[in-house]
């Protein structure tokens, strides 16, 4: 009974291998490139936080320093004149996403943007597919559940399926326009 | 001649000694932090870009790397369900500011921001005052004048006055408020 399963994981990460073996965040950062390259969106990735410790200021060098957890997420800027700002995220487990992936100042981040009228969500890379889950969605399902983790069939269902073109990345910007269709 | 000049650059470094020492951009994040709590307005610095060298895993430690030349500008997020993005300069010449404080992938993205409608500007630190100056303000110099720096004078007509206040630090959105009234 197995067997069809092990089949359809296996074709599932031939997939994979066809967007060059990128993760999640280099196939954004693709996007982001070329909406700004076809001036259609102005999003960076904000550099990784970091806590420096010793710097060589003769030469600029950092000697020491430590990743610092990040209070926003990720990806911000501007797109149809609208404040946009969204996290990427690989979920391995199959059956639901652990809340634990995002840190509890990120949620209350994802609050503020909300209540100060921002475009919030997260990009979910789960069992093959890519997911814009609307930040609208995350925080109702906090608020409301009392579980740990998202299930996946509530990703599927309230997400919205993003493709991956081979020339720009993944497209999540037509998700964009679908999930906030009402604001765009 | 010169004298009442000394004596009045004397009253002015006592004043800036008054903001407790306190560097523009430690005067900016005081600001960003009290507009957090108080719930007006979500901006944050982002953090230095690096380019890390060597990372010790185990430890997660950054062992070695550089400084990286910033893209965008230091501070972005949200005010009035509007994209606000700025960055902090400190000049310490007294009759011009140097257009070399600004690099020009920096220029280019003000133009960007700019076409995709958002508020984007630079709050410069002048002859003991605090000036926000648009980016509207900004690329019209570059486009039509041949000066590499711009007139204290420029600054001081076209630029809007932000006040020090002892429990905010420099209180931009004031000057925000202003400058942009026809959107917010």
């Amino acid at each position: 009974m197995k067997y069809p399963g092990l089949v359809n994981k296996t074709y599932k990460s031939t997939i994979n291998y066809k967007n060059r073996g990128m993760n999640l965040e280099a196939l954004i950062n693709e996007a982001c490139k070329y909406y700004l390259d076809e001036d259609i969106a102005v999003i960076y990735k904000k550099p990784t936080p970091i806590g420096i410790v010793d710097v060589d200021y003769s030469q600029a060098l950092i000697k020491k320093a430590y990743f610092k957890e990040p209070s926003t997420l990720d990806y911000n800027g501007i797109y149809h004149k609208k404040y946009i700002e969204f996290d990427a995220k690989e979920c391995h487990g199959k059956t639901s996403f652990p809340l634990n992936n995002i840190h509890d100042h990120q949620i209350k981040h994802i609050r503020r943007i909300l209540k100060h009228g921002g475009i919030v969500f997260l990009i979910i890379s789960m069992n093959g597919g890519y997911y814009l889950f609307k930040g609208e969605d995350l925080i109702e399902f906090i608020d409301n559940e009392t579980r740990k983790s998202i299930p996946f069939k509530v990703i599927d269902n309230k997400g919205y399926k993003l493709n991956y073109n081979y020339n720009i990345g993944i497209d999540y910007i037509v998700g964009v326009n679908e999930a906030y269709k009402e604001l765009i």
